[in-house]
């Protein structure tokens, strides 16, 4: 169903290769996941994609934890309506051992949040001053 | 610009202060912002909206932190393009003592979760079995 | 702030003015709104949009009534950010005698959508058989 | 291919069973939609979201009539590209006596209402004064 | 899996053959896609969306090209989400002759343009007085 | 309004100065616009968004060419709702020597996209077989 095929470790070139060896050797897992196989047919954009992937989702000392950032990525998503993003992501979650209670508290945020920004963007609210920078 | 006036603590109903007299208890702080104040044209949505959002934002055992739901609340806000709910939560995160590390982290996440929707998206990538429930 | 200047019945080419006075005697009013003003910088798209729309919103038999279409109107404006569309079909609705008990209905279901749809699909809640076709 | 499992009548713990009763009851039907069984994994947010959905959906004086309502609810899901959102509440509608001639308006509609938020955004038509409150 | 079913040459009332034949006749080939098998269920949208359409996408004196168009409209399917419509122009695309370089552009210049829309969007970025009309 | 500050010349840090100096090199000119200025605040999202969007934006063989990538910009800022994205790719787009007749294609385009994504959202039509690859 994809718009594009799915290059196996097979048909890929030197340098879809060399991104493919690098998210193995990166995540700890054989493992490739479709979204990288797809993009791999431009290896300029795979390329680019994945070394500011793997590069905003690391740890720099004061940021987000790798959890907090797999929940915003998945609310991120599920507001786009990406389906293979809230998958993936959710999983990613649960691999960070999103618990239970986490995952409970994720999905009313998220369903808090579409509704009060359908309520605001109905209502036109104006910004109160005091929220400004 | 709203679409509504702005009820103001004199104009307010008996159900609509009393409403507003437990955002202040809450949130210890006399300031109403205008948000409950546009809402305020119906006290039954003003009620049950806000009613919901103390239950949902505040902590239950094991689950997400305050700061985690309110980067939640603004990645969604960003995805759905509500001005008014930008402004309020980013500044309800700073608030809850977000790092300037921590929001740039914010920044890039949603920068990257809205590039790689719009490619899986495009691409119309199959969701991988190992991702399913 | 228009991405594309304001067209004055002054500068109006002979098209343009035939579109302009088709609005005036539809809706019995000497006022052109800005929506138009703007789109008749291409004659072609202007009228092509404005005959569209009248046929669309007037009363066809066993069909919508008027402030129903200016309902859907508004809350397809509310998901899809038009800060223009949101005021201009609010104000609609009101001038076909929308009630204040209507709008809080209003507001309620378009709350309470975006809340719902946040929620189906965050859990990619499969479609039950006997809701399709 | 949901995100978290369906909980059947054998798997709903006494919170969710109560919930499930007051559907039944309310609907006057046996049937519990996916949309449910799925969020029943949260017992608290399967409680508030049912409760306020049930409270929006029903009749208040002066207010709008249940076949409207479910109009805009498909109005706005159609617009977050919610797939479930769209086919439950679509079925709603058609229950609610949707005649075909009232669904061809609903989505001649809901095209034009996409097709003028598109121009309008795309020209950043500026609000005109008298549609401001 | 449609909420209406798809209209054969069979069940085809005049009006919609006639729309069917023009289709036909337009693009030379025998083959009518869902999307017009679906909207045959009302004539009347099906009519004015066909011609609204053929009279967009057909070429006039220093007006896009063909293919151009055709990229467009693939960048607001994707931003919309909207399954059927990316596929269907992708291929139209393709069959424009996209290059393998043109589509990898496409895709490259659609995941940047999410991401900086989602920054500009979180950073509320206030417009230069440059970019204004 | 934004919720970062925007950084002068003055303010820049040498990793900032250093984008900025690229910045202005590239395009030919001392202007350096808001969105670079508030995204400053971040210097490491700020070079790794620019150095993406100055590769992607350049020309390859075979590849689209740099007005085509501007359209398929407006296109996707305006989906997406992002005031800004708008402003400042159609202002691209003109100082590309974008045309009224081509500005015109565009947002008829644009407007059309928008209408039948809403149409074949709405009707969940199913995919031919013959757009999958």
């Amino acid at each position: 169903m994809a718009t594009a095929p799915l290059i196996s470790d097979e048909a890929a070139s030197p340098e879809v290769a060399a991104v493919f060896a690098d998210i193995r050797a990166t995540r700890g897992t054989d493992f490739i996941n479709n979204f990288w196989r797809v993009l791999a047919n431009d290896p300029a954009t795979l390329k680019a994609t994945w070394e500011r992937l793997k590069e905003v989702m690391s740890t720099r000392e004061g940021g987000l934890d790798p959890l907090t950032k797999e929940l915003i990525y998945v609310a991120v998503s599920v507001a786009n309506g990406c389906t293979y993003c809230i998958h993936s992501h959710t999983a990613a979650a649960r691999a960070r051992e999103l618990t239970d209670a986490g995952y409970a508290d994720l999905l009313a945020v998220i369903g808090m949040a579409h509704q009060t920004n359908g309520l605001a963007t109905a209502l036109q609210v104006p910004v109160d001053e005091v929220f400004q920078v």
